[in-house]
């Protein structure tokens, strides 16, 4: 008897180079697509999805929702270096340099993390 | 060969009220917690789970990411009554009379939305 997490909306002005974006990132699909945004999902059929929600204003300050990301299948070197491929930017949030994540942004700006550990070894 | 969304990070100037509202809502446990910050998480071990970090600034504009819910183990109007009685209060977007959505924010302003649709009536 409680509310589960089905989707994480993301607004964006420019919803199909976000949507592409995060469908790389996580080797996901768009599923969904009309005026109003892009909706993506993995193969698996598991939540949350991602919904990529057109708006007109531009991001203007550090996002207070933000997403957390764990490698899957290669070291987190590897995945930080397919990440900045992928047109991820190093982001600087005052983070410093004594803390064991990588701070980075999509291609409007909204910061994500790389954590340190991957899957495997957060899982093991 | 991809990352995957292991957490959900939420800014907060009180993180106990903010990670108390997400556990009441979806029915999770602090995990861990610290002068950082709370993790809270399902019971079920499944993923992302939620850090609730501390932060000095309050939230200035509508959040760019925010969540998506669906009624798990009961009606949406139930779920909405529950919410409500949790002290998600009904905001306003914009989002108009015409979506099937309800717009709500947490304790600190963070928008979310709850869909019409149950976890079982999306899945079915």
């Amino acid at each position: 008897m409680t509310s589960r997490i089905a989707v994480i909306a993301i607004d964006a002005v420019q919803p199909r180079v976000v949507a592409d974006f995060w469908c790389n990132v996580l080797g996901w699909q768009v599923v969904e697509e009309d005026e109003t945004g892009i909706s993506i999902a993995g193969t698996d059929g598991s939540w949350p999805t991602i919904d990529v929600f057109a708006v007109p204003e531009r991001k203007t300050v550090k996002n207070r929702l933000h997403l957390d990301l764990r490698a899957d299948g290669m070291t987190t070197a590897e995945e930080l270096d397919r990440l900045l491929g992928l047109g991820a930017r190093r982001t600087d949030i005052g983070q410093g340099t004594d803390v064991s994540w990588v701070v980075l942004s999509d291609p409007e700006g909204n910061e994500f993390c790389l954590l340190s550990r991957t899957v495997e070894e957060a899982r093991g």
